[in-house]
């Protein structure tokens, strides 16, 4: 595969074409053309084309892709062909809900989840242990950890992140609502609910003059 | 305001724009340059000027931005001045979740949590009530609701979107791992979880190319 240089547009998309595939080879169907995937996906195939040639193309003109072959090959460029260990930081519902999502069979397993709240100590989710804040420290030394999850209130999560920062951890996966402040070699992955519904909320004020 | 084309790029970042403000706004900070929101906001003060030339620009050349009516500004082309009755579909951890987050302050306001099981039936979250989805098409047919907030197996998103979208709703909210095939005049802003985690995990693995 050629040095590549791959916009994050690409990227956005890539996860979406690795669940599609993975729906067709679930399917049962061995090769499919961009123009059927096209189809599906509601992307143009000359879209599907130009982002798969970013990665060397995967395809034979006129045969179409070979549908294992190009699920596995993006699943490797995500990374998901790996064992990622998680810790959730912070049990609340939403934490709980995300130790309750079957999130390993893409290689993302939590191994554990913290809280501060005594009455949580020792209980378990989905066989998931909830550990206290003061244990994090001996556990990233003992276990491997790569993501940290956080799912703490707001005016919590900026001295977590730093904490977890000097336990070395390299990945968060934040839900809180605020732009984490990170030193360079950290990647930090936002979900910002209150970004994604003022987004639908533009759309549904600005409907009537996306049709015109 | 003239007619806009507005990318989705700048649409996305909106919301990022409205709640750097909101924090500029309540430290009691009446005027901003584009230099100063941008080194709080890591974007170039050229994208930011930029970015707000598509609403008509709102800065005086020299004076900076007043961050209270660009704050205001943007809430409204974001459709956050108004209120949006909401329901959220699935009661679980996730949707429960939810229902505690505090969005009612950009006017998100949950009226109503559905779900199946009857011992939830007449219970409560932070004072919302939690009723049977039998009950769905009354409710609508005697509340305005404007979005449907989706947190239910894969499995059975499908026919739910339906039945709602036989109730005229034309706004949904979703979390479950799919992409709703909904009519055109219908808005769908999907959160989808594994796909921030394979970008994560995705800039995980590029971390060391992506430095050189």
């Amino acid at each position: 595969m050629e040095e590549r240089q791959i916009s994050k547009a690409v990227i956005k998309r890539l996860p979406r074409y690795y669940r599609y595939l993975g729906e067709i080879l679930n399917s049962g169907v061995e090769r499919i053309s961009s123009g059927e995937l096209s189809n599906k996906m509601q992307v143009t195939a000359s879209q599907i084309r130009q982002d798969l040639n970013n990665f060397g193309g995967f395809g034979q003109q006129g045969y179409g892709y070979n549908v294992k072959y190009l699920h596995d090959e993006i699943g490797k460029i995500l990374g998901v062909n790996r064992i990622h260990p998680m810790i959730i930081i912070g049990g609340g519902n939403f934490g709980h809900a995300l130790a309750n999502y079957d999130f390993e069979k893409d290689g993302f397993v939590t191994k554990a989840i913290f809280d501060v709240r005594p009455e949580l100590d020792g209980t378990a989710i989905r066989g998931i242990p909830v550990m206290m804040m003061d244990q994090l420290e001996d556990f990233i030394a003992r276990e491997p950890v790569e993501i940290a999850v956080l799912t703490l209130p707001k005016s919590r999560v900026v001295e977590v992140a730093h904490r977890l920062t000097r336990c070395g951890i390299k990945a968060f996966w934040n839900f809180a609502h605020l732009d984490l402040d990170v030193p360079e070699d950290v990647v930090v992955e936002n979900v910002h609910l209150s970004d994604s519904l003022m987004q639908l909320s533009y759309r549904i004020s600005n409907y009537e003059e996306e049709q015109r």
